[in-house]
C-alpha cells in the first residue's frame, strides 16, 4: 500500500503495510526534481525516480491525492502534471490506483476534513507509532493518503462483495 | 514539427513542416480516451498513443500548449495530465519541446491574441492551404502550435546565435 502526494519539486510517498498489531511504515520521503532544470526534463525524472520507486516497493495499490486546482494556481500545474506521472507508472506497474480528495485524507487519518498540516503529520505518526513526526510534510501526507485507503478498504470490499 | 493540443478525452496534434514554398500539414488529427474508463487506464492509454504518434512522425520539436488553470477547472486536471505525459514521451523520443500560451498561439496564427476558435481554425486552413477548415478544433489548435513555433523560431535562433 503506498501513497503519493504529488508534486513535482517535491512527490512524497509513503508505504504502509497493515499487520496485525496495526498500520506499519515501510518507507516514507519525497522525490525532488531540481526547480532549476527545464520542464520537460524535470517531467521525465520524476517518472524514471517513480518507476524505481515502484519497483523497489512493489505495491499492491497506489493511493493518489484527486488533486483540485483551485488550492493554488501557482503549483498546480505541476501536481496534475505528476500527479498524471503517478498513475501511469502505477498502471505500469500492476497496482490498483485509488483517489482520495484532501478531505476525506484528513477526514480518515485526523477525525476532521479541516485538520491542519501539523494535525495530520502529529496523527500519521501516532498511528504509524513512530518517534518523530514524518518529514517533511509531503512524505506525511503521502502516508496519509496510504492511512486513508486503509481505513477505507473494508468498506470497498463490502461493497464490492455485495455487488458480486 | 508536431504541435500538440493536450486534453485527455481529445488530444489534438497537427505534424507541419516547412517547406520553401511555405508551411504544410503532415497529419493532423486528436487521439482519444473513453470517458467512461477509468483514469489511470486513460493516462496509460493516452501516453501509448503518444508514443507511437511520435515514433511515427518522428518530429524534432513538440510545441505544445502551456495550460493556465483558471480557464477551465473542470478540465484543467486532464488537461495537466496530459500535458504532462506529452512532454515526457517527447524528451524520450529525442525532441525539443516548446510551449507557448494560447494568446501567444492566436497572434502568432491569426495576429489578434483574443481571436476565437473559429478565427485560428480559418488561419490554420489557409496558411496550411488545406480544402477544409481542419476539425476537430482540437486538430486546429494543435497545428496552430506548430505554425506558431515556425513564426517564432527565426527569433530564437537569432537570440541563441547571438548569446553564443
Amino acid at each position: 500500500m503506498l501513497g503519493i502526494d504529488p508534486g513535482l519539486s517535491r512527490c512524497g510517498y509513503g508505504a504502509v503495510r497493515s499487520v496485525p498489531a496495526g498500520p506499519r511504515a515501510e518507507a516514507l520521503g519525497v522525490l525532488r526534481t531540481a526547480p532549476s532544470a527545464p520542464l520537460p526534463e524535470r517531467l521525465a525524472e520524476l517518472q524514471a525516480e517513480l518507476r524505481v520507486l515502484f519497483a523497489e516497493l512493489r505495491p499492491d495499490v497506489v493511493s493518489i491525492e484527486r488533486v483540485f486546482f483551485q488550492v493554488n494556481v501557482r503549483t498546480a500545474m505541476g501536481v496534475g502534471q505528476a500527479s498524471g506521472l503517478a498513475m501511469v507508472e502505477a498502471v505500469h506497474a500492476g497496482c490498483e490506483v485509488v483517489q482520495y480528495t484532501p478531505n476525506e485524507v484528513k477526514l480518515a487519518v485526523a477525525g476532521d476534513g479541516a485538520a491542519d498540516k501539523g494535525q495530520v503529520q502529529t496523527m500519521v505518526q501516532r498511528l504509524l507509532k513512530l518517534t518523530a513526526p514524518p518529514q517533511p510534510v509531503d512524505a506525511a501526507d503521502a502516508a496519509a493518503l496510504a492511512l486513508c485507503h486503509l481505513a477505507h478498504a473494508p468498506v470497498r470490499q463490502r461493497v464490492a462483495a455485495a455487488a458480486r
